[in-house]
């Protein structure tokens, strides 16, 4: 830690800042997607994401949106771990000049999202802020023989998502290209449904080696597991990517590939399963088989128009600090 | 909720408007200090806390006692309950411009909190912020046949706090007065120290009736320790107060009596004591009995200068939003 002392932070990187802090803090902090405290046979994982209006909430969002996706954001990070949730708390820093009733839509939108995965709020704190900033924590539970971690994931394991992909990312084109957005893709964009039955399933199933939740997008996150799990890699094929049905009506599909691998905002699960298992889980619940776990390098293999299959490097790519680039 | 729709937020006060979110949350969320999830014989309590810049962090604190300080404003919740905390997170907030070795330093202040306090930093998120902005979260554990809460008061109980009083007041005032200031007392102001330890202590003696921590000043916590109980108030001795002996250094007997009832960043514990068991605890923490549990009405008795016992309403007052006003 002697050097770098004067450099402004962000010159850091996001990745760099976070190990930073971990090495002060001199315990391993951040790496799953949530902290655990073991209670009993019980671990709760417990997780706090801050979202604020300049980078997290463009104009077209409204109030029950920005709620919304306030606890979803967290709730998707219990998802990945299989937790129940038990609680959220949400400290929100509002501006003066803001009306009583956009504050009821935020606290309504924050209470269906905490209603549908059957938890609620239980505590908080409310201040005057210049910048709308919310800053939610989601407290969940699971039995330490089922949670699901990052690492675990082992060679020729499948990967697997959940869900389609893409369907936030078209709807944020869209939004900044001014086209109309099917009302199915707007709310894959701004209400987000938190993978949380799913990841309970996955992880009462005990078949599952690792999970994460690929809101920053599918390759940060294979890249992200991959860094978790040691000398893993993966492969991935283009033509088994589930993208979102009605992306079509706004991109082609080599820009709704593009989209589905490299644009964040779609709170669906990726994780590993021993090829031998995977069985189980397709019975109960929607996933797709889109790799497998390598020995090193992340790899997609897509196949040309002459119908070759071509292998190259998936790129990382994606947006730090950015869940949603505002509109420009 | 169908009035007041288009009134700016904070015109409501900030009663109020936690009011308003508890009713549409539908369910109760704020009242003690903490959420609260029982797992098994045990109660998780959670905490959160939204500290910035301009609010919270004058200028004459630094990176360390920042951190520090965005700590313990909730272990001191935790502790009010008497719970053992078992971890913390931290969502940051960072002005781009922000130099590494600042955010070192404020690392370093949260580890010497959690560390006092036996916990550590579980979890999470740094963000751009255009305000240095950090919400901490603490949750901790307390078996529920020892927790303590904001009702349960008795008549004739008696009212004690830890520690000493008008400290972080004093050293506020020196602050904005440009008076130089005991190092005792800035740590008080900047440093404060949870009590977790008396807390626990508190709890595990099963004989405190309510308990909360007086960190928006004294004055203000016994009205809303008298709301969270029904159809009771407090009288309180004004001879009592227990002041911090430095105080006198800054301000005169008077000044500094004000200062413990009004003023807050006192991190010290009120709580309630049936008169026949006050002894257990004398034995175990240092604690001052500062008056009597009473019928109704909040009422402090003065001694004048001739003798006199003089009876009156303690006035309620305390600084919403702010718990350390920046020097003006």
């Amino acid at each position: 830690m002697d050097s770098g002392d004067t450099m402004q932070v962000f010159e850091l990187g996001e990745r760099a800042i976070v190990e930073r802090i971990t090495q002060l803090l001199g315990n391993p902090v951040i790496g799953d997607d949530c902290g655990l405290v073991r209670i009993g046979d019980e671990i709760l994982v417990a997780t706090s994401d801050m979202l604020h209006q300049k980078t997290d909430f463009p104009p077209q969002m409204s109030g029950y949106q920005i709620g919304w996706m306030s606890a979803a954001v967290n709730l998707s990070d219990l998802a990945a771990m299989g937790a129940k949730p038990v609680g959220m708390l949400f400290a929100i820093g509002l501006p003066r000049d803001i009306e009583t009733r956009f504050l009821d839509e935020i606290i309504r939108g924050i209470k269906a999202c905490t209603d549908q995965t059957s938890t609620m709020v239980i505590g908080g704190d409310v201040d005057a802020h210049d910048e709308l900033t919310i800053v939610g924590t989601a407290l969940g539970c699971v039995n330490r023989e089922n949670i699901m971690y990052r690492s675990g994931a082992k060679q020729n394991d499948l990967v697997c998502v959940t869900g389609r992909l893409g369907g936030a990312g078209a709807a944020l084109f869209a939004m900044k290209q001014g086209i109309k957005c099917p009302a199915d893709l707007s709310r894959k964009l701004f209400e987000p449904t938190p993978r949380i039955r799913e990841g309970n399933i996955l992880a009462e199933s005990k078949v599952v080696n690792s999970a994460m939740d690929i809101s920053d997008g599918l390759s940060v996150s294979l890249y992200e597991l991959s860094r978790a799990n040691k000398n893993i890699g993966f492969k991935i094929y283009a033509e088994k990517i589930p993208t979102h049905p009605k992306i079509n009506q706004i991109l082609n599909p080599a820009e709704a590939l593009k989209t589905a691998l490299y644009e964040g905002g779609d709170f669906e699960l990726l994780f590993t399963v021993p090829r031998e298992k995977i069985k189980i889980l397709h019975e109960q619940i929607n996933l797709t088989i889109i790799g497998k776990v390598i020995k090193k390098n992340i790899l997609i293999e897509e196949t040309t128009i002459e119908g070759k299959n071509h292998v190259k490097p998936l790129n990382e790519r994606g947006y730090e600090h950015l869940r949603h680039r505002p509109p420009t």
